[in-house]
């Protein structure tokens, strides 16, 4: 190759904070983040056309998610750490939700021509970091890098089911105690203190989720009849899991007081209330289990499933709400 | 649910062709796409927190690509039956290069709140057409959809090795016979015409290239030594399969005499030349076998390994040409 101009920047030195992935090039920063991601044990990594994964039991459980600057996140509230951490949490949780380890990652990130390098290598930190704390044996295969007016990032997540049978909605049955593992409304009080422009600890929360990870083949191993991941909120998403399974559930107080009393203190009963039932992006795990089986830590029971349809709280049927991405908040 | 403004809006019968996907709500858009997009025979499809996919043999080779409104389609060339069309092929076409069979896909989709609802469904068109054609038991297992100001389209791809290793770009020899599955040329062709304002069918090729997926498997089972999809053209992939494999790839203009002639006509051939070596986005497979094999059906020669290193023609070294998605064409 001749001499280019970003081949002419990059000698002249320029300071490695300011270098724009254009001037670096898609070789050097596919470079930077190879040095930081772990690639895990993949029978075939990162460099040609395809990876090659392990499939242990002749499956894999495999899920998909994007998060896009604008209606995802903002630039200017997420540090490139916390949406490298995001973007693994979200995905890993719902390989968790089906019962499975999870195994490997792909990564299709795309940022405008003019974002420093250091915003890659710092997502790609973020990516390595959680990794290391949510499932060390899982390692990124593969990816994509492209350039785009708004940062995008499109995680495709594979997970291994050990040999069990995955743990799907729609196994719950009237009887079965409902549980979760993991916080509720967190994440949603922290976005609503972003919102309000304060600084708290919470808002880490809603910028980058933890999720039980582990927590998924426990609830496998030991029995659970449904689960799913809760990333819309207790009420929308158990109103999914109650549908597939032809089933109520039915939330009690109670049994979630911990939590609700936990952000009455600070927000007042009515706004903690609506953050546990309502708020999404937790990332926990809601599962069933039959009525007689002791839940496995860190699981914690949260209601009942009942014969009917919809949501319940105390018996009482109320609407579920969520989020959908193409019309915001419907009630 | 009380009634919400898209309720309204769909019971009042907005015409389909101008429903938009903010109007007509994530689960609508989503069942339209359902119904038109074949799911395969996966173990677990569309609509849990993962799906389940069968890896018979223990283990799957997946890639993932990216295209975005702007850097890589405008709207107003490309028909969103176009689109999916291209998804699909350059997707299977890297599934293709591992010597693998195509068995499913996952797509994430991001589209504007202001899309109608239809171009949502002539995608989906485009991507069910398409997987027909090239790979009849690959099925849409997931996805993510999702609003963005630009169309954003990722797609991973999975496929099974059938029990043989995978063709990677490292397995190349001195002596092997280097050969090409596929058109070469014609893409770039299509972009210059298209560039150009030229209505002609060399830009379909361009806008819903095609590509030779079941050659693939062929050449894994033939034998291939070395394999990869022809995305950024014959030089720089040339490059980067030499490089892989510690070898140098010389080109022959006698065995590309017809690629070429074929477009000289045309364009003449400096112009032709260059869209035969240089132009990418043909997809087409660039494969290397020993040197006393006979080549299957559609391989055709048109090259030899060497000792050394690079790219050459007719015994000369060139520079490989190629895109940069960070920093447009090098040289």
């Amino acid at each position: 190759m001749t001499a280019s101009p970003r081949r002419t920047a990059s000698a002249n030195n320029i300071a490695a904070e300011t270098l724009t992935v254009s001037q670096a090039g898609e070789r050097q920063v596919l470079a930077e983040i190879l040095a930081r991601i772990p690639t895990g044990t993949p029978l075939l990594g990162p460099g040609d056309d395809a990876a090659i994964v392990a499939a242990p039991d002749g499956r894999f459980a495999v899920t998909v998610d994007t998060m896009i600057e604008g209606p995802d996140f903002r630039r200017e509230w997420s540090t490139p750490r916390q949406l490298g951490s995001k973007a693994v949490t979200t995905n890993l949780s719902d390989i968790a939700a089906m019962g499975a380890a999870p195994t490997a990652l792909v990564i299709a990130l795309a940022v405008p021509r003019d974002m420093p390098v250091t915003w890659v290598t710092e997502f790609a930190d973020g990516v390595a970091a959680q990794l290391l704390r949510l499932a060390p044996e899982c390692g990124v295969v593969g990816g994509d890098l492209a350039t785009a007016e708004h940062i995008t990032i499109s995680v495709t997540a594979f997970g291994d089911l050990q040999g069990r049978a995955p743990i799907t909605r729609s196994g719950a049955r009237a009887g079965d105690q409902v549980a979760v593992a993991g916080t509720l409304g967190l994440a949603a009080a922290g976005l609503h203190l972003l919102f309000g422009g304060v600084d708290d600890p919470l808002v880490a929360t809603q910028l980058a989720p933890e999720s039980p990870i582990t927590a998924g083949v426990t609830a496998a191993v030991s029995g659970a009849t449904a689960m799913m991941d809760l990333s819309d909120g207790l009420l929308l998403d158990g109103h999914r899991l109650a549908a597939a399974s032809g089933v109520a559930l039915d939330f009690s107080r109670e049994l979630l007081h911990a939590d609700i009393a936990r952000l009455a203190e600070r927000f007042g009963t009515e706004l903690a209330e609506r953050f546990v039932l309502g708020g999404g992006e937790d990332h926990s795990l809601l599962a069933t289990f039959v009525a007689d089986a002791e839940l496995p830590p860190p699981f914690r029971r949260i209601g009942t499933v009942r014969s009917g349809c919809g949501i319940r709280v105390d018996g009482e049927p109320v609407d579920p709400m969520g989020w959908d991405p193409f019309v915001g908040v419907t009630a």
